[in-house]
């Protein structure tokens, strides 16, 4: 993973090792594959000038810093007009959509477009934040740990959970620090599993209006069928506006479309935040996922799936008040099935296992790598330990949560507030502490739509599937169900609660823990009974895992930095990271997979279907086939070689200019390992994108929208 | 592998097992998939009628019978207008429009269409066969076996051999007496490896013009990369005429093509000559051809594909030459390489070793199955003993061959011609009896081109891989090196021979035994050196393995009669066969795949492509698109679920009418296992079809040949 690139900033590590790595560098292949999610503070210079000849000027990064957003569900964006228009997926901006959404107007099934400011629509919930700056942390939230590895007496374990709550308390205090000086929101993002610690500054927005949304059917033609496969014929794009004090937000560094489509061959660049991935995992970290977490995760989104699809099966207004939450969980499934059969695949396993090896021994061989740890055990060993007694808790630990129910959710977060706030900052849940909570003060108020009867039929099936995974007598099981059937507990909490309105949860929220402890209200209650258990559950995970991971990675790190140089870039964080590569087809099943689709291959896909359901052409689009206003030449997706994951959604594709050129919105099946490892694109391993060119001809010609199109290209003609 | 159907003629087998067929009836399941490729009598009656309500008439089964053709080269076709029209593929018709296409005029390259009867092209080597009845012949062939089976003292392996040459001779007889009795041609063909003997009397034609043929570019759409693929966008048809004493034949019972397309879900039925399979062979068998046989089959292809670039790159018009040659090869390699993924597959292997292990109890439980030869053996066992001999030999058999080039081909027959026609007509090699000198003497004495420089590459470079193959010292080898090099030995035979004038072939096919033995001609000379070595060859082929393997079969064939039924379907043998199915699209990575293609996906394919080789339009598809002449949503391409293999190309798909619905052309790769066992639709195999409507739109929209749209419509109206 990595060879010894030059950061553009210097790594956190000291001389020795840097030279280290300037001597590995002549033996190490310097022009690789497009491999990494890169940090702005670690870009792979070296790489992006041997293979393509490019070297970005601080300007070009800087304002590709500025330009991207991140969506707080997870997903990707960036400015693209000096007026804040903000461009995404469709499915990054779908829960707004949904939100916006009635029976009577369901602007999911047919669209929208603001045809001027005063139409665009203020989206609930909406929060997006740009990266503002950053700074290295590693020093100061390693020195807490330091000075408690050399207690000394203490075992070691006790040593490592103290560490562990110091590291928390002290990130908790530099993102308050932080937040307070600057008023931003601020984040220490963990690095290389704790490698490097980094503080992230982010401006915050959350006036955010829809501006243009085509039909889901445009967006998400295929659905379920054709999510993660290639060739691709989606229009999964949106616009926003972001604005600021009631004015669209002026936004100087916006990036524009290029009027020209994406050439196969030419380098692109992807700018956005990858949520997760976990190529750093040890061998008993991965066989822990691929033999227990993910059998039982597949298993959970099945039930549910299964439970969502007999709920939507009453009604067309069920199915539509389902289909927000249906189409995420099949995305997951299908996503998680992917990524379970990377790892199934012997050969990926090998080169992990080969890999460890090598670490082990850069280990052995420099033991002053390890020094910084009370115990003697290698970090492989103490990791392997810990996993090694996970298995019998995974059951309780994987249903041991009430987010399936996204009402119980709030409840418990009203439930947990005043608990929670009356800590100390540095001694609080995460989502609690004060640099967290405008955030969760918006999410426990917000007026987005909640559906009683959708809620009773989730929580009912949740409850139903916690019975019978953990049984009659767990004491989790006992105290949600109190001697009633999953089905009675449900209806009972959900018919009976205030919590639906706004104002109650408002009212609580101010009401302050004894009110809150008091309330006869049946959900409260509910999740009242559980929380003992569920924090238990927490805290097992945090200081049986978690405590030991951190630390054991961090070493890990050190010895990737040894062997491979500083800047092999760190599993993602949902934090922004640039990719890149180049449009480009493959081979699969001996025969050629063209680097781009176009309108005809739609048109195809639908007709030859004969329309069948999900295949059927969008009603508008299926107007301007007819009326001939769309020329099917017209280039539609394109695939490209850059290295991305879910949380990608929605980044920008630049070309070496900076202009957009693509929309990122999938991976296909033969990527979906990448969360373990990074799949070559020998392997046909693509994202998958929009070609800038078709959302331009879409406004154009399809949806009678030019003016945005204008605006897209960079020559701001709205009329407000 | 089949159920007990009720054959619409009585099967061969006594009262006994037609009982125990009965008795099974009930038990075995009714409703199977489209399994099977049937010869017609022993059509699947029971699951036509209970599957799709379908009992085909006397009168739609000899219809079928007598419009379907066999192309001596292999393939299939069909007549398609009262007037003598043939439908048959592109890449069937290949090897005339190749031997008719010149560096000037480049019929492949360019198409062709004949606008009356007067410009229609003679075709040189045309040899087209039309089954004109059939009687079972089992009993004469048996009678023999069993008088020598019973002759006691002779040893059990000299018995076999006996048995083997009688059987030939037998066989030799009856085509010779049918073939003088009636002037038709008549062959005797082997069912279940020996468990049925039929003589067929084939109608032969050979005066066969050509009238219709697109660019190949249009035929061949994605050439070798989309060989074997689908989705698929291929006009694979090329229109032919028999002529009968120079006037166009006339076929009271030829098909129509239907002017609506094929319909997903209709029962299709198709009619042609699948050339081989091997679903009968035993484990050792198998694992021959898996381990041994496949894997230098494979090795032979690949080199000689890389002998014939060599050649080709040397110039345009080499690259012309050696195409008809290249496309046939490239077109075996991925063909045996999908047969032989199949037999890499552990679970399609344990279910025959299943099966085998089934027809052994079957054959232990029934020892008057097995009263009909010498041995104690069971047919299991000795085929095993003999298949355990033969890897040691396998090089040389796949090696000791002349075929790969044509001309040395013509100059072996030359040599064997008059020692083989001085032997009794039952002695000799089959190639040589009676029955087939009309076509032999046809194919030595052709005036197809032949590329003396071609042929001199192709011969060099099979020696070259002879050499490396088997050694300096083999005694094949050095017959036919005779001390050179491979390049001087090829160069010496290939320049200084005569054999490239038609009439000094047909001299020396007049000259008789001593003028050719005596000739100086520096290609029969090599023949004639190596011709003792490759008749031991064949003997020991014919001695070691034929002798055994067709009574043991036969005997296996009884026991699947008796535990399925007497009318389990027997291995295809390029005799005529139905099989049946439905239009039907598959469910593919995750996705679904269309049951059809249109226009519009060739249009997708070609310009997403931008248009690069071998994704390019044909020109005058270029045009048509260009002047909107064609409805991109016209049906281009489907697929079906019938059973078909090699030779079925160019089969007519009709539906329960007996109207053409589709050509059929290619398989795609999930069906390529399929020569060594059914694999079933769910996996995905399927047959690839093209649409008549397609056809009749080309003719029609694309290559100004109307005229014969309406002749294959069915409404004559062509003007001689």
């Amino acid at each position: 993973m990595g060879s010894c690139f030059l950061p553009l900033r210097a790594g956190v590590l000291g001389g020795a090792l840097a030279l280290a790595c300037a001597g590995l560098f002549h033996a190490a292949p310097t022009a690789r594959a497009d491999e990494g999610m890169w940090p702005l503070h670690g870009l792979p210079a070296q790489v992006l000038k041997e293979r393509y000849g490019f070297v970005p000027s601080a300007d070009f990064v800087t304002r590709l810093q500025h330009a991207s957003l991140r969506f707080s569900d997870g997903g990707s964006g960036s400015f693209v007009s000096e007026r804040g228009l903000v461009l995404t997926n469709h499915h990054v901006a779908r829960t707004f959509i949904y939100k916006l959404s009635t029976a009577q107007r369901d602007l999911l099934r047919d669209g929208f477009y603001a045809a001027n400011l005063a139409a665009e629509l203020p989206c609930p919930d909406a929060e997006l934040s740009v990266l503002d700056s950053y700074v290295d942390v590693t020093e100061r939230v390693r020195g807490g740990r330091a000075a408690l590895g050399s207690a000394g007496e203490q075992r070691a374990a006790q040593a490592q959970l103290a560490a562990h709550a110091q590291r928390k308390q002290i990130i908790a205090s530099l993102e308050k620090e932080c937040s307070e000086s600057t008023g931003l929101r601020c984040e220490v993002v963990t690095l290389y599993g704790g490698g490097q610690y980094f503080l992230y500054r982010y401006r915050r927005y959350s006036d955010v209006r829809l501006v243009f949304a085509p039909e889901e059917q445009a967006a998400a033609f295929g659905d379920e069928y054709d999510n993660f496969t290639y060739p691709r014929y989606a229009l999964d794009f949106t616009l926003l506006r972001v604005y600021d004090k009631g004015r669209p937000l002026s936004v100087p560094q916006a990036l524009h479309l290029r009027s020209q489509p994406a050439q196969e061959g030419e380098l692109v660049l992807v700018s956005g935040h990858p949520a997760s991935t976990n190529r750093g995992l040890t061998m008993a970290q991965l066989r822990y996922h691929r033999d227990v977490q993910n059998p039982i995760a597949l298993r959970i989104l099945e039930a549910r799936l299964a439970a969502l699809a007999r709920y939507s099966a009453t009604g067309a207004e069920s199915a539509r008040r389902a289909s927000a939450l249906r189409s995420q969980l099949e995305n997951q499934l299908k996503r998680l099935r992917g990524q379970q059969a990377g790892l199934q695949s012997t050969a990926a396993i090998a080169d992990k296992e080969r890999e460890e090896a090598q670490l082990a021994a850069t280990l052995k061989s420099r033991p002053e790598l390890l020094a910084s740890t009370a115990s003697d055990a290698t970090p492989f060993a103490r990791i392997a330990a810990a996993y090694a007694a996970l298995p019998g808790h995974t059951s309780r630990l994987q249903y041991g949560t009430l987010t399936p129910s996204k009402i119980a959710s709030l409840a418990q977060l009203l439930v947990r507030y005043p608990v929670e706030i009356a800590k100390p900052n540095g001694s609080r849940y995460e989502e609690f502490r004060d640099s967290r909570l405008p955030s969760l003060r918006a999410q426990l108020t917000s007026p987005a739509p909640l559906y009683p009867d959708l809620e009773e039929a989730v929580l009912s099936d949740w409850l139903e599937q916690l019975r019978q995974a953990l049984g009659e007598r767990d004491a989790l099981v006992q105290a949600l169900l109190d001697g009633k059937s999953a089905a009675e507990a449900a209806q009972r909490a959900i018919r009976g609660t205030a919590l639906f309105s706004v104002a109650s949860r408002k009212a609580l929220l101010e009401s302050g823990s004894a009110a809150i402890q008091a309330s006869q209200d049946p959900l409260l209650a509910l999740v009242r009974r559980a929380d003992g258990e569920l924090r238990t559950l927490r805290a097992f995970y945090d200081e049986r895992v978690q405590s030991v991971e951190v630390p054991a990675q961090a070493q890990i790190a050190q010895a990737r930095f040894f062997a491979h140089g500083p800047s092999v870039y760190p599993d993602a964080t949902f934090t922004l990271r640039l990719g890149f590569g180049r449009p480009l087809g493959y081979e699969k099943h001996t025969t050629l997979v063209p680097f781009q689709t176009l309108f005809y291959g739609l048109f195809e896909r639908a007709l030859s279907f004969r329309q069948k359901p999900p295949f059927e052409l969008a009603p508008r689009i299926a107007q301007a086939l007819q009326q001939g206003a769309i020329d099917p030449a017209t280039p539609l997706n394109f695939v490209y070689t850059a290295d991305t994951i879910g949380g990608n959604s929605g980044s920008p594709v630049v070309d070496r200019q900076g202009a957009v050129v693509g929309l990122n919105f999938d991976s296909n099946l033969e990527k979906l390992p990448n969360r373990y490892y990074y799949v070559a694109e020998e392997a046909g391993s693509r994202a998958i994108a929009v070609h800038s060119v078709a959302i331009l001809a879409a406004l154009e010609r399809i949806y009678g929208a030019a003016p945005l199109a204008t605006e897209l290209r960079g020559t701001p003609a709205i009329t407000p």
